[in-house]
């Protein structure tokens, strides 16, 4: 049985000429792209959450989302029908890679342990589809937010309690990760931070999400796991403020309790425009600290001040992300996770389609302009030539350690001023423009 | 002669009931609160820049404000005469301390060299008028930022030449600090940072600003000067991006390049809130770190993005920054600098006046409320009772490190789900707004 | 029974200096403030939705607010125990008024005629209580945002058919008030907006949105209710883009369409701030236009971009209101609405009431410091002799149309410039300030 | 003599393979397009105050532009100079408008008289250029807001003294634009607002506007001008708030004093996302009311809260924008001037060119799209079919007037729920991406 009849299998590419909705346009996943096919410079994930269990609520308005998968008997006949549609899915797409959390994939049971029972039986269903369709695990996670349990934090609850349960319910997650071949692990902190400061000991709950870090690598260790451990930063949204607010914040809470060497970061485009950064930016910081490790690739809505969690289409999203990854010699183990989910008024089941489709051609597009400008230089020459001093005798020489603010005063009394250079802004956006074709 | 002959020296405090607008309503510097004076807790500073040099200038607009000392037959007249009119004001405010930057304090010259020999000048008056009035330098620091060679940035400057001519001018800056028993030396870094990552090579100028502040602190070393260096964060403006983007980016940058020893932050209360941040969020972070070192006392206006630097006069703001500040036993070498501007169209000198006397009242006042607080413990008994479980056995075994994912989990099948607490955020509001009378 | 056992009834006023927490500081209903007692000044309204519907789910986690009215065996019946302990807690708080939705006070139906008989059902007890505890109804409205079928809009979606839905659910919700006495009737847009201009015709959207409101203002004719019509202004949320977004939006709607005569506005703190102006701007504009009919008192987090209706607890906002309403007379057949719920945390029953208690003594002590402000004029005294050249002999004859661009330009030539006058910002803040106490 | 030898008189269009900085890829003046010519669309205008009088400034630093015709003598004969440069520049671009404020093309003088005369002698030397060039003059405007008398005003001054100067002020402009043949003028009130509630009569400031306004509209009567009178909003900066915040507000100002008639709308793209909403929807709200008269064409930093007014590059924004224009029919006597500077730190000639080049090709190619877009109605075809019950009868019956509450409940009772149906948000999104070649 279909739960996507209408789409054929898998979507083709037809090219840029199409006006083919269920078509590609750029997507084309064996095109080489310097010396790599686009399926592994892209890595795209799509998320079991939005995609499949999402309902099409907001906070104003009931579920819109009538999805064929989610009827059913029982909760875990439920998940059995919604496997076969994410696995049909994820197939029709020809994409490699999926995301879960536990509580999206298995239903949550009365008890801990039935929660955990449930998760079993799914993890076992998934792992024989993945074997038959070479589909793979990008990562997983745990949801630590949604339960009433969670309300004040899970790691950074103010209940030793609850940081308990999180520990018990992280260790499943893990282990399933572990079990499915999951090559990352997903901390998103929603509630680890609080709702005011009046009744917060914000020291004591960052030191208590240090502990639950820490033990979770102990734990990672225990089993063999050695995927990689990611943080998501972002600033507030379900709380006030979470202290994996972006990049910075993430990077060092983790140098400051020794995490360094067992994280990197996922960074997700709207939460770093909730931080107030673009998406490059927190790419960047991330990128430049050696430790960007994942992507999740969706956009905002830049006057909303919401996680509107929408699919990319922004072309230049898209090249400049592309650009840090193809600098960085690309995102390693981690990819490009569709954290995103259609409107709550797109409700067919088709612009589920719509959206990936649009949203995969849209980072195909943007890694063939991002390629052409690191190929072609208009960029890179343009940096290049701007910090070439440092290659020169002074800057060499301040670089090497050599001097001091008193050698440095005394270099100034006899060179004077500097010879100013524009910075070019506005000629490098147009040649920018002139690659987005 | 006078500048301000229709203010009364000192500035009179006449309590809460008095209406008379030059006169303190709560501000007593000699009055103990805990056992210590007003005048030591809250330390507070003017800012040479705003208060004596500001223009009442904005993007759109021309100088509106006229000071009689701000005219002179050159330029070195007009700094003496500004110097005259500065410990005038500092005096009849009763204030401590002030602040200033090389280049608002000593006009720059033609040169690096004469330059230098300015702020020589005026540094030497200064040191005669701190003596003969008692009154001390809080901070110095450096203009990095107004004069065009620093446009695409100071020890971040693509050009090693521009770096060069930085180090020069902050070897001097510091000198001057020291010279003047200065009790800080502060780095805001208005221009370090980026307008586009099209042209910026950011791990490159991270690396030169730490270069940078490497090289400071050897000159501090090598010249005895052992007063307090902070950094103050700041997300934008003038730049699109600046490095020091808030409490937790700084801190990060200091933990990556070795400088955390080195360094504490000064928090500004609209520089936080540019970042998103409330004033007290960015001062928790900054003090949970053991590096909370100084404080610019101003407020943005929340609904407009740029940086207003007006008076403080919300009186939660107060209460909550006193809070943090008295929780971790006052601000040591640091203070609370006025980093705030009458509005342009309060163009008179007495506005001067208005603005420093309630922003110190709403401090003063502050001071109380949360000294208040802190003795009758309503805010902390509730911290207390809501964190009490880690100080159960559960808590204690986790936080000794006796735990494990594994351990945990069977505790929590055992144990099952914890019992929910309210976070009683409306009730603790409610019991601010009960000291505030 | 009593769903509120640990509730003194009614709540007592117990003056600033009480430290109980379900008592009054400054809400004294029958205090006379100007002659009028606060009771009358303020007009408090309890929502149904957030205080007795309200579930503490958010976008991100499930409910967590277990009321004890919200179990039953049948929606009617939980309905009549929501009924029981509404009025419970509106008598305990001795609050006048309540507001509702039709789909908060009565369930949906499986059918429209099932929901109309719904309401009809309770509504006949919602009057059997009014008349026993004299509790009345500030205003109703009708839940246009809930259902899926106004995804795309109510009065502004794109199918006519939904339009006719609309009509006939409103027709029932003015009905029910007019059946209990209802002094007003809210119309709140929050799917009347749009998601993408991409599929919209913005015009027409507004043509059927003015049809709606014509066939609304026809309707309450016919059955000779004569409450005050209401529009809610909001920028956004859920919809990317509502019409109404702010006052100056609304106003103009209302002008173009013909409508002024017949609405007024309620303009809600939160909704005001998420468009970017100050409760007080909002509350102004209408007010000067003559439509300011009525308040929903909360507040918003200026650092979050979504409407958090947290409970008022800022004095600013408290007093800045009130100074607009006491100016104007009063709120008429208007009051203050508290569309506010507690943080998701704040679970408990008594939560309730700490937040009601917080937000009236917030508006109680705002209405004396407001009334004070007037009595004393230091605001209306600097106010007038700003203006004070509006009633000299060239400011009255501008304002007698007896001046064109040609006099007023021999005028300047003959007189020059004018003298400066300081606009006192920072005067008057300090001054305000002085008040609060 | 030339001030721009390096630059091709005049640029050339080379089509979107060249990567010539100094030539056009996509404009070329008399390519049809829908059978007009690019130039008779697009309509470009040189902003005469950023390109040729621009410093280079911001709130932190000093000038970084150094143009060779600002400098010379006097400030008559620098005005002399930069008119000469700026008929050069616009005549190399190909351009066919400029635009100005009174006190850019000339210097304020020492009285009002010497200011008159300033601008007058200019005047007749740019109607001398006009002629010679064929270069016409889209709009003048007055400066309102750079002088301290404006300070708290002009129109909405507190002082009728400065009302007066305004008014006379203006006649100047209005005759200086009159003489030039100006096809429109300008009311920008950057100083039209507050900064603070607590000394502002709202209402008396407005009335002042709308009667400065009525005496413009005279004035312009008397003298025979025909322009169009456009009002430009924006929500704030400098000014805590500015009356004219957004179309919306705009539009409701001018219908509540009876100024529909006489003005139209100038929209710029960073003024509407400052108030919150896209580029678009401002410039659908004045286009829905027949009242979208004019545009700057510029760009702000969706993160950063002030006016960037950077050079517009972005190709989704210029696609939306042409979608309106074209819809509408163009922009009539309107056009889309360049109100946009070049980064600081783009402080060459040069850069003038590549802002002004980049931006015109940004445009010209959303003109091709938005064309393209038009004519093969992938966008109008889907939004036809999401109104078309509006067509069906009881769509007709209800915009015919044959509805009632009454009538409306009936059929729903008989017909039940409607259909849903998909508004397709990501599938539109893509088919523009499909176009974006």
């Amino acid at each position: 049985m279909s739960y996507f009849p209408e789409v054929q299998d898998p979507v083709p590419c037809e090219g840029p000429d199409s006006r083919n909705p269920l078509a590609f346009k750029y997507y084309n996943a064996s095109q080489l792209v310097a010396g790599k096919s686009m399926a592994d410079h892209l890595r795209f994930a799509v998320a079991y959450w939005h995609t499949f269990k999402g309902p099409g609520t907001d906070i104003f308005g009931s579920a819109t989302f009538e999805r064929p998968w989610n009827t059913g008997a029982t909760p875990l006949e439920i998940a059995e029908k919604t496997l076969d549609a994410a696995f049909e899915f994820v197939h029709k797409l020809g994409l490699q890679y999926y995301c879960f959390h536990d509580r999206d994939i298995a239903p949550e049971g009365e008890t801990f342990a039935e929660s955990c029972d449930n998760l079993d039986h799914i993890i076992a269903l998934a792992a024989e589809k993945q074997a038959a369709t070479g589909i793979k695990l990008l990562w997983g996670t745990a949801n630590l937010f949604s339960n009433p349990r969670y309300a004040h934090g899970a790691a950074t609850s103010p209940d030793a309690h609850v940081f308990a349960y999180a520990a018990g319910q992280v260790q499943h997650a893990i282990a399933a990760t572990h079990r499915l071949g999951g090559e990352n692990y997903v901390f998103w902190g929603g509630r680890e931070g609080y709702e005011t400061l009046l009744n917060t000991d914000l020291k004591a709950e960052q030191d208590h999400l240090a502990r639950f870090l820490h033990l979770a690598v102990d734990y990672a260790k225990s089993i063999g796991f050695t995927g990689q451990f990611l943080i998501e930063p972002k600033p507030c949204e379900p709380m006030k403020h979470q202290y994996d607010s972006d990049a910075a914040a993430c990077l060092n809470f983790l140098r400051s309790y020794d995490l360094m060497d067992q994280f990197k970061l996922n960074i997700e485009c709207n939460h770093a425009t909730l931080a107030g950064h673009t998406f490059q930016h927190d790419l960047s910081v991330a990128s430049a600290a050696g430790r960007l490790g994942s992507v999740d690739a969706n956009r905002g809505d830049m006057l909303l001040g919401w996680d509107t969690d929408q699919f990319p289409t922004d072309i230049y999203d898209a090249v400049y992300a592309m650009l840090v990854i193809l600098r960085q010699g690309g995102l390693g183990s981690g990819g490009l996770n569709f954290d995103a989910k259609p409107r709550r008024g797109s409700f067919d089941t088709v612009d589920l389609f719509h959206a990936h489709i649009g949203a995969m051609d849209t980072f195909a597009h943007g890694l063939l302009i991002a390629q052409a400008l690191i190929d072609e230089r208009p960029l890179d020459d343009e940096i290049d030539e701007r910090y070439s001093s440092w290659n020169d005798e002074l800057g060499q020489s301040i670089l090497a350690g050599n001097e001091s603010f008193d050698s440095l005063e005394a270099w100034i009394r006899e060179h004077g001023e500097a010879t100013p250079r524009s910075g070019r802004q506005e000629l490098l956006e147009n040649i920018v423009n002139t690659y987005i074709r």
